[in-house]
């Protein structure tokens, strides 16, 4: 236990910055054939699945749909978007490589435009809104390689994007659900803190006055709903529309801008988007809202990790428990002890897996080194159990699981191989 | 019940094909602005994701590790890989759209090179061996604007693509594994019948005839032990590694190509993939496996469609339910069955949903249009199972459930809205 003390000592004594987690624990990788897109190695893409899992299991019942949208359009929708010229620069343009071929397309920076095609897809009525889509595309913007970092300055992420088209009477209860979203899921990730501004109407701007009143008190109203002291920022707003920030304090005092919500007069409009209202004009204009919870989920997995320090809650954990054999005669048991607590089958597969299964992430080390290493490096890898497998294990067929970064003083709790799997099963139902 | 037999009827005479499902059910939709790229509309994306989480499950179990990959990669990379000549018009370019920003990116057709980079980002030992790694990335290939049509022929489309980087000594159970994935998955989708086929060494080739040997007899071993047909096709694999084409029949007996299994000596070449041996020399070559079960998400999609003619079996439907109150009396209780069946809460969500929970797709058709319309559109639009709410329904606190296309003789079963839930998940349990 000495050793493990020591790496504690070590590893406890300074703060990480998440480079140095997602170097340590395997989680990212970077390439100069490609600078600014991240690779996400096996355990990072594990805890992006998870995130994807949580967020897609909520907007189920936020009844967002999600859609699947293109990556390329051609530059026609970007001079409508507005886009070609606003953007110019930080968008990538992308051509077919024949002389032939003169067709000139931007890869998409952001996901509105694809879903205003969406939405004008078929003819709209009153009743049809609010119609609310989700997205998990790759976005791309060509940053400046002098200013990419990390996970928090990229050229290609991804967003838990989401569009709302509504009436304007919507707008009210469709930010305090936005609200009430973004208040749960921070909850859940510990966020200690967040500041909420509300950005309204600058000296320059499109639309009606009336919209703007109305919009604004719709967002004051679910600003005053959420119960969360807000601040005013008056005449801060984008031309097109108030918007509220949504700043997160991460557990060292710094702040990011993680969530948003930003009213749209302008893309409606730009893409002449309609809706046949109770009077039956089809002459209606819908307002269009863009928001994300995480924001981009990169940089929302760089704040997790500098929060948790890669001491991952069980439920987001890419290695949940590693079992060690203190000798190659505790190896068997050791194996069964990871298929029973894993919930995969020893060996080759003999049955499809049950897409709903639970499964738990379960690493055996059983390389010829000392108990010691071992232990040291499951620590520096961030499991979150270990479980030591020796004779008295064997003999009375339980398993001992201990929190790897619970420090000296943490209880270890000894099990049956099924109690453990039942004990990992329900502090995952504490989370998610 | 006249108006219903007539429409079975009418749907039920002629084949039809996906774009016409694709079109009746609301599953995607095409814009002039990126031809050949799909936007899935909400109901095909729930289908996509039901492929999605079934196909991830298996993955686990069969040992591959999820990675995210980027989308863009420079030139460079393509010289390698030896794509960007080879390639050529099916290629897409990208570049930053300023002056000074001279460095040209390809759109990546497929994630292999991507995959060797991960291999080559740390030194590996015979004892990593094999690594598997799965990718769901979106790929393009420029295809000429004259031959794409519907989901099979696009620029813009997803695999359930894998790479296994392992020893001349692995291929053979890897083999078999695939093999076996391949079988098991496609049982599941009732895919009636399909063709094996071995294409070995062509006249022209690179490696060692001694791991071409090796390699081929691997295969055969592997297709033996599958205990499937399989033919031989002598002389025509790629230059680069012998293949196994996996045709697949679907039920009009139109043959496709979904499945693929093509080893490569080429690629751990070009970008010089080395591991360190049990001699501990770190010359050794790995070899590498493509692999995909489905092949192109957007085509087995396709498919699945015609196959089903839109009936989707109840795990994959993205109509699950549709609950019909005969009048406005009845309202209140159709939502309330909505609500347990589905499982997700009336009105506005109080608590977050675990990412596990399983929820049904259940809609209430409360249009005060007649019942026939709204039962004939619910089965147009292919709903597995109609819930008539009505008198009965309300005062017993029952539903019953009867399936869309069952035809006049299916049966109506009746249960307490309880039960009806529970049968939902039965149903779903006897396949994923
Ligand atoms: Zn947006
Ligand atoms: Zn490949």
């Amino acid at each position: 236990d000495g050793d493990k003390d020591q790496v504690a000592a070590e590893t406890e004594a300074t703060f990480k910055d998440h480079r140095r987690i997602g170097l340590q624990q395997e989680l990212y990788m970077i390439n100069e054939h490609t600078p600014g897109s991240i690779f996400l190695l096996p355990h990072g893409t594990r805890i992006y699945n998870r995130l994807l899992l949580f967020i897609r299991a909520q907007m189920k019942q936020f009844r967002f749909d999600e859609v699947v949208s293109p990556i390329i359009y051609k530059r026609a929708l970007w001079n409508t978007s507005g886009h070609w010229d606003k953007y110019k620069e930080e968008m990538f343009e992308v051509k077919g490589r024949s002389e032939a071929d003169s067709e000139q397309y931007g890869l998409k920076p952001m996901n509105c435009p694809g879903h205003c095609l969406i939405y004008r897809h078929i003819d709209r009525s009153y009743r049809d809104l609010p119609i609310r889509y989700a997205d998990f595309s790759p976005l791309h913007r060509n940053e400046s390689t002098t200013t990419i970092t990390g996970l928090t300055r990229v050229r290609r992420f991804h967003q838990d994007d989401g569009h709302i088209f509504c009436r304007v009477d919507q707008i009210s209860v469709e930010i305090q659900q936005a609200l009430k979203l973004i208040d749960e899921v921070y909850k859940v990730f510990d966020v200690p803190s967040y500041r909420l501004l509300l950005s309204t109407r600058p000296e320059q701007y499109i639309g009606s006055l009336e919209d703007w009143d109305r919009a604004e008190s719709a967002l004051r109203e679910a600003l005053d709903f959420s119960a969360h002291d807000w601040k005013l920022n008056e005449g801060d707003g984008a031309f097109y529309g108030p918007k509220i920030d949504i700043l997160l304090k991460d557990q060292n005092g710094k702040e990011h801008q993680a969530a948003t919500i930003q009213l749209d007069f302008q893309l409606p409009q730009r893409f002449d988007l309609k809706y046949r209202g109770e009077d039956d004009s089809t002459e209606h204009r819908p307002v269009m809202i863009h928001r994300a919870v995480f924001g981009s989920l990169e940089r929302f997995l760089a704040i997790l990790m500098e929060q948790t320090q890669g001491n991952w809650p069980l439920w987001i954990s890419p290695r949940q428990v590693l079992v060690l054999p203190i000798t190659d005669q505790h190896a068997a048991y050791a194996e069964k002890a990871q298929s029973i607590l894993s919930g995969l089958p020893l060996g080759a597969p003999t049955r499809l897996l049950d897409s709903n299964a639970e499964t738990f992430f379960v690493d055996v080390d059983d390389r010829s080194e000392t108990l010691g290493k071992r232990m040291r490096e499951g620590i520096q890898k961030g499991y979150t159990y270990l479980a030591v497998i020796g004779d008295k294990e064997v003999e009375s067929g339980t398993i001992s699981l201990k929190k790897a970064k619970g420090g000296k003083k943490s209880k270890q709790m000894t099990f049956t191989l099924e109690e453990a799997r039942k004990f990992l099963e329900d502090e995952v139902a504490q989370y998610h």
